[in-house]
């Protein structure tokens, strides 16, 4: 089934304790778009860049089939570019600097024949946007959408007002209690089910993830990696490999959800490999088969 | 098969959001039994209390078939009293009191008919201690040692002497990441595995436990309560019904440790649902089997 994603383009400038890497391809629609790109076409990118945006960059985008005629680039503009060192225990980043340039005044318009995408992934983008095109998005089948501290902090109303229209909401452990102003995740979850989405997914990195429906609750483990070399964009990865399974299957049984989960952990754990989407370019769907069913030695066990 | 459990027994004075318990029955020793007594007996119970040391208590532990021969009562002394303060997270809590009394000089002698065990558990007591307790004991089958990081702190190098001795050892993320100076998990658990302990097993809460030997990486998640009662004593019912699994089956293959960890994980999930040990008091066979199950449902997937 098509799939529409909608976030940041951007260059991504990274330093950890395996190495740096100097205004590489990122952003979450990117990092969406690609992980998805291994398990369904067409896949509709919508976004904006500046005229420095490398045609390299495009090229790989366009070699994973995902449909650039939503991108818009600013001929004169500079691409967004972010900057961040991840320490020692990567569970701790700092960002060193966030030019939104173009992306500052981005007005997401979906072409004509992007309308009617039967599956939407909304990257973390102001909610106000992530509004703005629902609105111009003719009934779709599934709507997922991701969020971030930020946003709950300076936007709450308008971030509620965008979660109604939300199937699926993606958030991390943190996020959820903010949101709620409740430290039980299963409450949290709970109370983000009476806003709006009827699907929550709460990412908890090192942790795992969880999926919490009204009537089911699924624990995914974390894929167990010595090495996580770059986290960047593990949280977008998930959010593609689980809507490209869904877009795939258009099949929204909660076994198929977890099913998803666990793709979208899969592609997330590949993307921690190497920098930038660099892991997100050669994969095949063998591989991702292999670890998904390590997945599954990994939590399985039984009676006798 | 027989089972040695060595640990504090103590009076604990708690207060949680849902209410407070004053001296209520606690410490590593009660727990661990308690919760190990729905699935071996005997149970052979080696800690230290004083003559304040209610009667009931004896006679709860009596009851679920705990051998007290064990158990030094010093009847001028005072038992072992703790108090602490969870607040709304959970997962914070503040130590109140710490009154070791009696326990401080706890010098746990091994009766001889409980020195051929084949199952010992050390509960968290001083690494030297623990030490001393298998230099009585005759070629164990499986030891199971707990700690914490007040003795990786100020006890590192008898804690690693001690280890040396242990078969499987039980800590939390914090504890093993400070054991080891190692941020990620899997390789912080391969470290310790190398000071001895072939197998690990890491709890991590709210987040599930983890089992790591030099074959096999387990992850097992943790049972989604909507209200934890009371936190103390989880990680030693964790340890209790993970070792009376043990005991039961006297089975110690990759696929019995697996369903250890969960009958662990059950046991605690018990354990917080109510004040001090009273949850472990009427539970039967038939109810932790199902939640047994629960757990099962929680992580299971298909791939199609």
């Amino acid at each position: 089934m098509s799939l529409l994603v909608v976030g940041s383009v951007a260059l991504d400038t990274v330093e950890t304790p395996f190495g740096s890497v100097k205004k590489a391809l990122g952003g979450s629609a990117v990092y969406i778009s690609a992980a998805a790109s291994y398990f369904t076409v067409p896949i509709r990118l919508v976004g904006v860049v500046g005229g420095d945006f490398p045609k390299e960059h495009i090229q790989f985008m366009e070699s994973r089939q995902i449909d650039l005629d939503g991108l818009q680039i600013i001929e004169k503009g500079k691409t967004f570019q972010w900057g961040g060192k991840y320490h020692y225990d990567l569970n701790v980043r700092d960002t060193l600097f966030t030019d939104l340039n173009v992306f500052k005044k981005f007005d997401p318009k979906i072409p004509e024949r992007f309308k009617s995408s039967a599956y939407v992934c909304l990257g973390n983008i102001d909610p106000v946007l992530q509004l703005q095109v629902l609105n111009q998005i003719k009934k779709p089948r599934l709507v997922v959408g991701d969020t971030m501290n930020y946003w709950i902090d300076t936007r709450l109303k308008e971030l509620t007002d965008t979660m109604k229209c939300m199937d699926v909401i993606i958030v991390n452990d943190s996020e959820a209690r903010l949101l709620t102003q409740e430290p039980n995740l299963i409450k949290a979850a709970k109370k983000i089910i009476k806003m709006g989405p009827k699907i929550i997914i709460i990412k908890k990195g090192e942790h795992g993830a969880m999926l919490v429906t009204e009537e089911t609750i699924f624990s995914a483990p974390a894929y167990p990696l010595e090495t996580i070399f770059d986290p960047t964009g593990a949280g977008d990865a998930f959010a593609g490999g689980f809507i490209g399974w869904l877009a795939r299957t258009d099949d929204l049984s909660a076994n198929n959800l977890k099913r998803a989960i666990i793709y979208g952990s899969t592609l997330a754990s590949f993307c921690v490999e190497k920098f930038s989407v660099d892991s997100l370019r050669d994969l095949s769907y063998l591989k991702i088969h292999d670890r998904f069913r390590s997945f599954m030695d990994l939590s399985r066990f039984d009676e006798n």
